[in-house]
C-alpha cells in the first residue's frame, strides 16, 4: 500500500512510520514539524537524542534499504499544497497524527488555546476537504483520545465509540437509536478531538469517506522493533510539564532522584497502552476498515488502566524513589474509576505488552542511560486549567495544605 | 445594559441591534462586514436596498436620538484585537451571530467549506477564549440552529438541548446520565454550529461562562416593529439560491412570475420563526441568563412546522404562482417529521406571529414593492452536497425524472 503519515514525525508517528515500512508498505511522511519548533519555544528537548527527520529517513534507508519520503507541509495552513499532493500520490491510506496533543501546553495561556482549536480543527478538516475534492478512495485512519469522554461519568465502562439509546417517538412508541458515545472533554486539547469526531461523522455521512477514529490511552515505553535497529532511529521521549506523559515522567524522576510528582490525590484512573502495541493496533486498523457508506469505525487503543498513585508506587518499588503529592493544576475529579473496552482489538489478534514486563527495561534502557541529558528546571508541570487554579497552586507550590510526602 | 452584537450587520444582527437599542441599552455593533464581501463575491444583492452600517447607525440616531457603535473586527482573525475590545468596554452581555450562515454557501466549493469551518469555528472559540482571559463576566447568547439534529431522526420530538439516557454502570445498575442531545448535522454549515456546542459545554464547565445557546428554526419576514421606522433602517432580505430561505424565496419567485421551485418531494418538515420573534427571544433570552458553573442553557427558538411543500402551496394560494418541482441539490431524507419543543420561551412570554397572520403582509409590502430589483439569474439553487448529486442535477435540471409542474 502507500501510506501518508500525517504527523509522521512525531512521537507515535516515528515508529509507526517505521512499522509500516518495515511491512512493505510505501510510506510518506508529511509533516510541519512543529512539534520540534514547540521544543525550541518551550526550552525543552527530547531526553534521547533525535536527528532531523531527514537524516532519520536517511539512516533507515541505510539499514533496511526501504526509501521513505518526507514532504514539509502544513495541513491546517496549506489547503491547496495539500490537495494537490493528495491527488498527485493518490494515497491508498492515510494516518492522521497531526494535532496539537498535549493538554497542559493547549491551557498554558490563551494563545495556546487558540493555537490548538485551530490548528487541529483545521488540519482535520482541510484533509477532509481534500480527500473528497481529489476524489481519492483512501481509508482514513486518525488518533483521537480516550480523554474526549472525560473522567467524572456515572463510571460505566465505556463502549467502543458508540451508545444505544431509547428515544420515544411521536406516537409514544419506545425506539432505539445509535448515537456517538458522549463527550465531555477536559482540556482544549481533548475538546479539539471531541470536535474531530463531529467532522469525521459528517463526511462519512455526506460523502462516503472511509474513517477509521482510535481512542488511543495514554502511551508509554520508547522503543519498538524498528527503532531498536540504530541508535538514530530512536524515538523521541518527551519528560518536560507539558509533553512528558505520566509514566515517562515518574521514569525520569527517578532516575534524577526527583520525587515523582502526583497531583492531587492521585486516584484518577487512566488508560495505557505501550507504544509497541500502538504501532500495532495501527497495522491491525489498516487491514481491517470500512466500507464507504458506512459508519465511522472507532476503537478504544489502550491495553491497561491504572490509577496514578498505583503507577508511581510501582515506579517506587523498582527504583526506590519517593512520592510527592502536590496541588493538581487541572480541572478534573480527584478520584475516577475506568473501566474501557478493548473486545475489537484484542478480536484483531492484539497482544499487549504489559506495564509489569516492559517497565524495568524501560528503567535501565533509557531513563538511566540518558539522565545526563535531563534539565531538572524543565519536569514540574506549571500549565493551569484555570486562573483560579494558577493561583492556589502558586499559593502553595509544594502541596503542603495535602498529604507530604510519602 | 452595555451589549455587544458580533455579526449586528447581518439579517438577524441588525433587527437585533435596533430591538436591543430601542429597550435602552448601549448597543456596540462588531462585525467584519463579511457578508456584504459575499453578496460582492456572488454577484447578488439584497432585494431591499441595504445602506452601509455607518449610514445605517446615523439614521437610527436621527430617528430615536439613540447611539450605536460600531467596530470594525473580524474574530476569527484578529484575536489580540478582540481580546483588547472586551478589556476595554466590558459588556455585560454578548449576542453572537458572527458565523457564516447559509448551509448551500458552506457547500459550493471545497474553498467555500474550508472557509465556514475555519471562520466559524475560530469565531467562536476566540471569543471564548477571549472572554476567560479578558476575566469579564458577560452573559453570551449564541445563535444556534436547530439544523444540528438534521431530519432524518426516530421521529421523536426535539427536546430544548438536553436528552436523559440510561447507563449501565460498572455494578450493573441503571443509572441516569443528562447528555448534550446527539447532532447530526446535513451540512458543513450545520456542522460548525455542532462544533460550538461542544466548544460551549467546556467552556461553562471548566471557566464557568455563562453561555445560551438558541436553536433557531428558519427565519422569515422583513420588517419588526424599529426597521419599519425609516426606509433606510430596512433589513436586508435574500433571495438568492444560496442565501435566500425557502419562504422568502417563494415571495420572491411569486413576485416575478417565477415558479415556486421545491427540491425533491417537497416532504422536508422545517421549523419556522418571523423575524420579529427572534429578536424578542434573544430579549427574553437576556433577561434568563444561566448561572456561573450551570450547564449550557439551550432553547429551541421557533413557532411553527411545516412541510415545504405546503409553504409553496400556501404563496401560490396567495399569489396565484405555480409550483415546480426539481431535483434536490442536498443530501437529505425526502421526507421527514418534525416536532420541536418550545417550551420555554412560550413560558417567558413569548406570542408568536404565525405565517398565516404575517405572510400577505410580506408579498405586498416587500416582494411585489421591490420585485424590480430582483435578477432572475440568482434565483436558482445550484450548490450541490455531493460531486454525484450535481452530476444528477446537471443531467436533468428541470426535474424531469420527478412530476412536473403541478
Amino acid at each position: 500500500m502507500r501510506i501518508a503519515v500525517l504527523g509522521g514525525d512525531g512521537f507515535v508517528g516515528w515508529p509507526t512510520v517505521l512499522h509500516l515500512s518495515d511491512l512493505g508498505h510505501e510510506v510518506h511522511i508529511l509533516d510541519n514539524l512543529s512539534r520540534r519548533w514547540i521544543d525550541t519555544e518551550l526550552g525543552v528537548q527530547s531526553l534521547t537524542p533525535m536527528d532531523s527527520i531527514q537524516e532519520r529517513c536517511r539512516i533507515w534507508k541505510e539499514v533496511t534499504g526501504r526509501a521513505l519520503q518526507f514532504h514539509l507541509l502544513d495541513l491546517a495552513r496549506e489547503y491547496e499544497r495539500l490537495r494537490g499532493w493528495l491527488a498527485e500520490y493518490r494515497p491508498d491510506a492515510i494516518i492522521h497524527f497531526a494535532e496539537q496533543r498535549a493538554a497542559p501546553y493547549s491551557m498554558k495561556s490563551d494563545r495556546h488555546k487558540v493555537y490548538t482549536v485551530n490548528n487541529n480543527t483545521n488540519a482535520t478538516h482541510n484533509l477532509l476537504a481534500a480527500m473528497v475534492e481529489s476524489g481519492i478512495d483512501a481509508h482514513l485512519v486518525h488518533l483521537g483520545t480516550m480523554g474526549v469522554y472525560g473522567y467524572s461519568s456515572v463510571g460505566a465502562a465505556i463502549p467502543e465509540g458508540y451508545l444505544d439509546v431509547e428515544i420515544e417517538n411521536l406516537e409514544g412508541e419506545k425506539k432505539d437509536l445509535e448515537i456517538l458515545y458522549p463527550t465531555r472533554p477536559g482540556s482544549v486539547y481533548h475538546m479539539t478531538k471531541s470536535l474531530d469526531q463531529i467532522l469525521f461523522q459528517f463526511y462519512a455521512q455526506n460523502d462516503g469517506l472511509r474513517i477509521t477514529d482510535l481512542h488511543q490511552g495514554i502511551v508509554w515505553g520508547t522503543h519498538t522493533d524498528q527503532t531498536r535497529r540504530h541508535e538514530q532511529l530512536i524515538n523521541r521521549f518527551d519528560y518536560d510539564g507539558d509533553y512528558g506523559t505520566v509514566l515517562n515522567r515518574f521514569l525520569i524522576q527517578a532516575a534524577i532522584d526527583y520525587p515523582l510528582t502526583v497531583h492531587g490525590s492521585g486516584g484518577q484512573t487512566r488508560a495505557f497502552i505501550h507504544i509497541q502495541d500502538s504501532v500495532r493496533c495501527i497495522e491491525l486498523a489498516l487491514a481491517d476498515a470500512p466500507a464507504a457508506g458506512e459508519r465511522v469505525k472507532i476503537f478504544n487503543q489502550m491495553t491497561e488502566t491504572h490509577r496514578v498513585r498505583d503507577l508511581a508506587e510501582m515506579v517506587a518499588g523498582i527504583t526506590g524513589a519517593r512520592v510527592a503529592y502536590l496541588p493538581n493544576p487541572r480541572k478534573e475529579a480527584d478520584e475516577n474509576d475506568l473501566v474501557v473496552k478493548n473486545d475489537q482489538f484484542l478480536a484483531l489478534g492484539l497482544n499487549p505488552t504489559t506495564l509489569q514486563e516492559g517497565l524495568l527495561g524501560e528503567v535501565v534502557d533509557v531513563a538511566r542511560k540518558y539522565a545526563h541529558r535531563i534539565d531538572r528546571s524543565r519536569v514540574p508541570a506549571v500549565s493551569a486549567w484555570t486562573k483560579d487554579i494558577a493561583r492556589r497552586v502558586e499559593r502553595d507550590p509544594e502541596g503542603k495544605a495535602l498529604k507530604s510526602v510519602s
